[in-house]
């Protein structure tokens, strides 16, 4: 094990990304210098924020660099180390994806324990980041209260599955989720404690939504953007709360996409949109941790993965992920 | 004064209103029965609120009946009481505006002191609601801090012109402001405390507002909406709050407006919009009075008033008001 196959970004994609945006390269590595660790990656994760790191442009995290491997979450186990606080055997949980093998100084990769009954897996979602925005964006930016009604659109990616347990389980008194396939939507009542959900692709949004949201809604997770942002701000009731997280809608527009034509209900109705990014809320971890992991261990909340198998099919995997071809977390396996 | 001349609602607009959407009418005023007053008006509001109240839509505050006398703040003298509190004499502010010659039970009738060297007129702007407004917009929904850079739409109006001085008095470091005159800009630099102010109508907002903003901005209070809000959105810096006050661009519109194009910019930047009216926030009254009173004693907030004389120019009033044809406060003086 003393080479890495590794993805690197060629090309910026212009609109959806393609496969000759991307090469597969194999390179040498070197002996570890001290305080280092070597580990054989088991799962990747592809995220949809991955597509903003493609653009050229500023953004809450630096672009890729063209010609380079990209990065992102992945959990491995220690085949070699030169660090005493990282033994060989121990899995961890690092930033240095899209490649099978991991190298680097120690204190960049977090030392986990494993759950019995629990895939260490589940760090790169429910029990890592995916789940702590879930968590976030539902209770400490939206300030998600008992007896409310819940709004969460793309409800059967990662997070969204996430989103639709926790509400219930801090006390939602209705959950609305939304997904593109009938087989999302059964789902989505029939394991992640949504009380009613609709298909996008069959409708406008605007329109069933409205017939759904009865009596309005106080809270939306919005992960889509868009029709959805739009369908959201013409049910939210008087105070409502949105938590902006996601709006993969967008992501790979090449033309302005369109804005929601309802924005006066923002002030009508004294409604608030914050939007969020993880990297300002990571202090909530252990209060999420502390809830999540009983609700793991009592099965109170069930999570999927989408599981795509070998290195060399990272970037189909991502491609997947943008068009909604997941179910919960999705996830390359090495 | 035993009648009263009063403006009735008798067509609901469709874009602009014009004068053929209202009427003109006296009416007889019965005697008074117990516990109530008779006011001669000495000023009637009129506000861009008034052009939602026009529609037949639910919103905050319920649409106008067709053909009724139309209502509004104003402020006036008691001539005829029957209300041992309210002794004639008294100046009054009250709902009952649209007409030169209000009645009713004295409850609906507030009455206030003669403050010397302040026309009663500021009880419907500067030391009334629109003074409120302002406050609470910048105060208590963005939250603004000391040493912050802020921008307000729609500038040189009743709430721009207060809130540009509200945020120079709570330490604001740089303070923005647009408006739709050289006129106009000019009045906001030399008067009413803005560091610096863009005419609007001279080249694309988002344009002027690039190149203004320096380092960007950290509270947005918005009157305008539209390309004002998006203009905003592109120079908010991370962490950044906007309260949403009014989308006057909107009021008259009868197609689609644009929206921004640029709301992911919610989510990267971590940004805050939260829309509100005053319903909610008048318990801030007492706060705000106690601060208020003072700068206008000290001259450290000053005001203007734009004021058309007459009933018969009510409508005229209002019309000019919807076009930008003033500056601070709009009032009718009977």
């Amino acid at each position: 094990m003393s080479t890495s196959t590794q993805i690197q970004l060629i090309a910026r994609p212009v609109g959806w990304p393609t496969l000759d945006n991307f090469r597969t390269t194999t390179v040498e590595l070197p002996d570890l210098a001290p305080n280092q660790v070597r580990v054989a990656n088991e799962f990747l994760s592809v995220d949809p924020y991955m597509r903003g790191r493609m653009n050229d442009v500023k953004s809450y995290v630096p672009p890729f660099a063209l010609n380079e491997t990209m990065t992102g979450g992945a959990v491995g186990r220690i085949v070699e180390s030169t660090s005493p606080s990282h033994p060989v055997g121990a899995v961890v949980v690092h930033d240095l994806g899209w490649r099978d093998v991991a190298q680097g100084d120690a204190s960049g990769f977090r030392v986990v324990e494993e759950i019995p009954g629990v895939p260490v897996s589940a760090y790169l979602g429910i029990l890592g980041l995916t789940g702590l925005t879930a968590y976030v964006g539902l209770m400490h930016i939206a300030h998600l209260k008992p007896g409310e009604s819940v709004f969460i659109s793309g409800a059967a990616g990662a997070v969204g599955t996430a989103a639709g347990q926790i509400a219930r389980l801090e006390g939602a008194a209705r959950i609305i989720g939304s997904a593109g396939s009938a087989e999302k939507v059964e789902l989505l009542t029939e394991r992640y404690g949504y009380s009613v959900a609709f298909d996008y692709k069959r409708e406008p949004v605007r329109k069933q939504l409205r017939e759904i949201a009865g009596d309005g809604i106080d809270v939306y997770f919005d992960n889509v953007g868009g029709d959805h942002l739009e369908a959201a701000l013409d049910v939210m009731r008087d105070g409502g709360r949105a938590a902006l997280c996601g709006a993969i809608a967008d992501y790979n527009a090449t033309e302005r996409t369109p804005s929601p034509d309802n924005m006066a209900n923002i002030i009508t109705r004294g409604l608030t949109l914050q939007g969020f990014t993880l990297g300002n809320y990571t202090h909530f971890f252990p209060e999420f941790a502390a809830k999540m992991g009983p609700w793991l261990a009592s099965g109170d909340v069930v999570f999927d993965e989408t599981i795509v198998d070998g290195i060399d099919n990272a970037v189909d995997a991502f491609l997947q992920l943008m068009r909604g071809g997941n179910i919960g977390k999705m996830l390359v396996r090495i």
